[in-house]
């Protein structure tokens, strides 16, 4: 008997009626012979509605209280899914992130997993119960309940297939699987039937939505196979393993974007030792997540160093940037929050050349001006114009051909 | 420094601007110096929508998956009301029943508390926080979340004020505190001043609906003084508690009416020891609480027996005793959910009489044709057709005017 890890994301629970339909799947699951670990996200658009009353009652609220709020989401779904299985007659039981042994940190809304004890769900699936896990939360050393952050859920799941020894975590979207290009600006795109860890690590970082790259990471360190699919038909969707050949294809193959980009550059930094400490130390701290970072050449001593936070930390970010560029003699800092990042990604492109040259010359062809540059061995990531990141994934999916993959 | 214990009911908590309220008279109480415990309840209608949720996926919801998804009500008004006081300043903490320290037994939909472990609730008051309680649940010793049932948050209050040594417990609604008599139905009707636990209980017991009786008889066992009152004004209310004179008084106190009424009568009962209990055994069993009890005299070995329970209870009630009746030889067995209940309440009746008399003598003139009669050392209750319980009260305020008080 084959243990199966299916995650269920918001729109697929939206509603009663979305609830049964996944329920029907889960005893599907069941009925082939499975054991079924069930995680659930928050009902459509809870999280959201409940972050709203929040607001409503306080301009900063309490990242302790906001946890215990928004985790209640992921519970009422995990007992709908139980009653509706329970009505199909298939003996299934909800726990709490807290039951279900999910151990975190006390890093109230981006906890981090320190360790599952699965001992209550292993239990209740001797018992033969299909076990129903509230997603995206945990809980402290103190019983206080954590959130997960970004990629909560995917990442719960994906841990519980870690640490229960699963054969797969699914992974159940409103999608079809991944991409190779986001299908709303490129019409003729069409899910990739298996991605290597590595590739979809690079996607979900640089734009891709379906999966957090926390998940992912999770699963190539444990090696689970995670299979992503909607909920909503039977495509077979896009399995994430490690087993892909990474050598034999020459190919970009897939292009991500994303528009959530704020970037900052501190004008005129002196270009010694402990400067990029002083600024991203101090960022860490208070929980902003710095992607790009680029320093110009220094000249006489003196740089620019440029880099990109998620557009709704920018603010908080220039607050804490701002007086520490004024303490290390900075004279400038900017803030820009109309930019946009464009992607090609392949395991491909290790060792290979002319990728770069192509995609750059591909840009300037159609006037789009290029602000930043970053590259990985399997990824070349360029910060543009927000405006013009639709037109940018256009030119690119055409000039590298990706349709033909 | 005194403790105390307050209670906020739903439509004190049904929205952002009522949550404000309440967090304004929790300040103000902890500005008099008072270390502040709430127990917080689900906002306005949560409950009966979290129910037609549940309804809409299982015709008869499992129970502990019923009161895991219940129990989020009350987490998320805890969490409002911490976020809403720290808007204002004040240091807060919310506590789901399980982090207080509630402990019930495993009846699922209507728990009983077998003990409080406070110790978390009395850390975070040495601290200086308010500490709001999730009211309505607590947790088994298996750590599965349970309900309390009917009146489950008063209990709750008057619990935590118990096991904390409170000076006192507020009950705060939307009606002024306990009245005489329902002043819907009788608009001269004013809340009284203070009451006596027994007085209450029969009150609470018979149709006053301003607090449950279970909480009633929790205060007066450990003698913790409650007031009830609203949350909307500043009125007095009405102090329910011991030290409340019983003899002095010579009257009927107050009136209480109650239309969740089902009747079953089980006809030709042969009189013999044990057909009680082979009734009521099963009806315990079923979890349906049976109220009013009456035998006929025995004519001949053969005697009627009827009994009320809550008229939601009445279909259930009737498949559990249909086929003992037919066991034990009785000849019909009838139901009746026409039924309502009119009750005379005060201590000042003991040992007094004419008040029965009185009683259905008006009842008599105003041809209400009584159905059962029932009575305590403080109380006369009969069951009358419930379209003409609203003028049997008006006839009875009268009769004994209670106005006059």
């Amino acid at each position: 008997m084959s243990l199966i890890v299916q995650k269920y994301g918001g729109t697929s629970v939206a509603d009663a009626g979305c609830i049964k339909n996944v329920a029907r799947r889960i005893a599907r699951t069941k009925d082939e012979g499975n054991q079924v670990v069930v995680v659930a996200s928050a009902m459509g658009d809870t999280t959201d509605e409940l972050i709203a009353l929040a607001d409503q009652l306080s301009e900063k609220p309490d990242n302790r209280e906001l946890d215990v709020l928004l985790s209640t989401g992921e519970v009422v779904t995990s007992t709908l899914l139980a009653m509706a299985l329970h009505s199909m007659g298939y003996p299934a039981i909800s726990l709490s992130g807290a039951q279900a042994g999910i151990r975190t940190d006390s890093t109230y809304s981006r906890a981090r997993i320190l360790k599952i004890e699965p001992k209550r769900v292993v239990r209740e699936l001797e018992k033969g119960n299909i076990v129903i896990v509230a997603g995206f939360q945990g809980i402290t050393e103190d019983m206080d309940v954590t959130t997960l952050g970004r990629g909560g859920s995917d990442t719960t799941a994906v841990a519980l297939a870690a640490s229960l020894g699963a054969k797969e975590c699914q992974i159940y979207t409103d999608v079809e699987g991944v991409y190779n290009v986001d299908p709303r600006l490129v019409p003729e795109a069409k899910p990739l039937g298996e991605i290597h860890y590595e590739e979809m690590l690079e996607l979900a970082t640089y734009g891709a939505k379906v999966m957090h790259p926390r998940a992912v990471e999770l699963g190539e360190l444990f090696n689970i196979p995670i299979l992503v699919a909607s909920s909503f038909n039977e495509s077979p969707g896009t399995l994430i393993h490690g087993g892909v050949a990474m050598e034999v294809r020459n190919k970009v193959r897939s292009i991500a974007h994303n528009l959530d980009i704020g970037k900052i550059t501190v004008v005129g930094v002196p270009d010694r030792p402990g400067i990029a400490a002083s600024i991203f130390g101090p960022l860490a701290k208070a929980g902003i997540s710095v992607d790009t970072i680029v320093q110009n050449a220094s000249i006489q001593g003196i740089t620019d160093l440029t880099f990109t936070v998620f557009k709704s930390d920018l603010a908080r970010a220039m607050e804490v940037v701002k007086p520490i560029a004024a303490q290390i003699g900075s004279s400038k800092c900017a803030s820009d929050d109309t930019l946009g990042a464009v992607s090609i990604i392949g395991t491909g492109m290790q060792n290979t050349t002319g990728f770069a040259a192509r995609m750059f010359n591909t840009l300037s062809e159609k006037k789009i001006n290029i602000q930043l540059i970053t590259t990985s061995e399997i990824r070349i990531t360029c910060i543009i114009s927000a405006d013009q990141v639709k037109e940018a994934v256009r030119v690119l999916h055409h000039a590298f051909e990706i349709e033909e993959e």
